[in-house]
């Protein structure tokens, strides 16, 4: 496999730079520009060589690039796209680290139109409550999905490159279309964000909330981790993906509607039958995941 | 602080073998007695010496006991205090560990009404997926936190006597009332196990549920964690507690109909600030915890 001579980040935090440092480690990447708009956190990321040389000018930076890797949030990436088309070197590769793929292929449609057959939508299964370029780290793939969502122009040399160097960061690389993607990823990630959220909200609203806060423990803990995640990126999610997203969503207010009326109506049976449906297939992937 | 000269266990399991096996570690118990239905699991219990001898009698097995510690699930409770009640030695304590405790006032008063003096219902709050005497450990309630909600029959010494108990076990303790303790376990405990029931649920009627279950992550393992508990268990606590825990849960319905409305309406203003209010809470909480 032949390293990448040139590597361009366009967003320099948790995934770019574990994609870095993680083709630094399999020496498969001779040069990594980071380019990102907060400089202290630019500067944290030369320091720890995650970055060999850093930018402000997204057009400057991809010039003469062989690969260029959006991973900002989406709501970012058509400006940087518009950006960067004038200047791309007509075999340069596009992907990005999007957690959301419909609207991100849109997006490729139109700002870089030309440029369709090198662009490799894609998506690493790498989440963390952690950001920035000082959270990056060699490992964060290993063993870890990927995601390809290929365009039906994209060239299949563009697609199989992404995916050895997602294979040498560690990564499992798999393909689906866009929509496929976004059903499944909203029925699995962002549905149980936003349920997260609005449970926070809901206990907000109540007047013990401290004593509840006070009292709360592992369970509570564990189920509202990803309520800590960060607004920007999934109030981008939400709306990118809101199709799907709100169907998922109205889904489980039918599902609580339900469960109301078991406990309302005292419904013994019934309400350990609903139990036991969710605690069996919850437990059966549980038993699943560990042993793969 | 002198050693309890018999405990016996109704309902040997997780939360009553370790409260034994703590107690011995500190030297505080001479006899336990474990008290089942499961013989398999009394046999296991005896061969960890998490108890001294076990009997399937619970009548029998409480006579001339200084503590009983009721371990099962709530429903169990009533039909047990039934029993004992005609054999306690009149200054024998009864606790319990039951996660519900407005419903657990009501067994006392209509099972052990002669006894109220010496009754302290109690709540440790130390869950686990884990059940069976298989699963105690001397450690269980290290760091952990146990509420006791007397019953105004309740006299100071049987209080202050479970309470010095459960400190050797390592727990810190609380007192409240039953309402205060009921209304602040359906918020942060019973309703998201709920929620995280009722999210499989709509999981699993999705047509796609198998691609989704194959590509769940971290978010979903944390989330969803609590969905694999014992489903007798929590259909008896959303039973117990039913109008604190269906009011909470219209509560989220009410927080999910209005993140719907933001999600189509596609106010990213909005977005960002309901979802940014649940995640600053969630993380100064996480923080405060952790310094805990």
């Amino acid at each position: 496999m032949t390293p990448v001579r040139k590597l361009v980040l366009l967003g320099t935090g948790l995934i770019g730079g574990s994609f870095a440092l993680a083709l630094k480690r399999a020496r498969l990447v001779q040069h990594v520009v980071g380019v990102g708009r907060n400089p202290a956190n630019l500067a944290r990321a030369l320091d720890l060589s995650v970055i060999d040389s850093a930018s402000h000018d997204a057009a400057d930076a991809v010039k003469d690039a062989e690969m260029v890797l959006l991973a900002t949030p989406v709501g970012q990436m058509g400006r940087l796209m518009a950006g960067i088309a004038p200047v791309l070197a007509p075999d340069c590769i596009v992907t990005d680290g999007g957690s959301t793929k419909q609207d991100v292929a849109a997006l490729y449609r139109t700002h870089l139109a030309g440029h369709l057959a090198h662009c490799v939508p894609g998506h690493p299964i790498a989440g963390s409550e952690l950001s920035g370029a000082a959270a990056a780290q060699y490992g964060l793939f290993e063993g870890r999905r990927v995601v390809l969502t290929p365009l039906p122009e994209t060239v299949a040399d563009a697609v199989a490159r992404t995916r050895e160097l997602w294979q040498a960061c560690g990564a499992e690389v798999f393909e689906m279309s866009a929509a496929e993607h976004d059903g499944i990823f909203a029925a699995v990630s962002h549905v149980p964000h936003l349920l997260s959220f609005a449970y926070m909200n809901a206990l907000l609203d109540k007047r013990e909330v401290a004593a509840c806060l006070d009292f709360a423990a592992t369970g509570f803990r564990d189920f509202t981790r990803i309520a800590g995640s960060h607004p920007d990126m999934w109030r981008d999610i939400a709306l990118a993906n809101r199709d799907a997203v709100a169907a998922d969503l109205r889904a489980n207010v039918t599902a609580l509607q339900a469960l109301i009326a078991l406990v309302e109506s005292e419904d013994a049976a019934a309400l350990t039958a609903y139990i036991d449906r969710a605690s069996k297939a919850r437990t059966e992937w549980g038993d699943r995941s560990r042993k793969a």
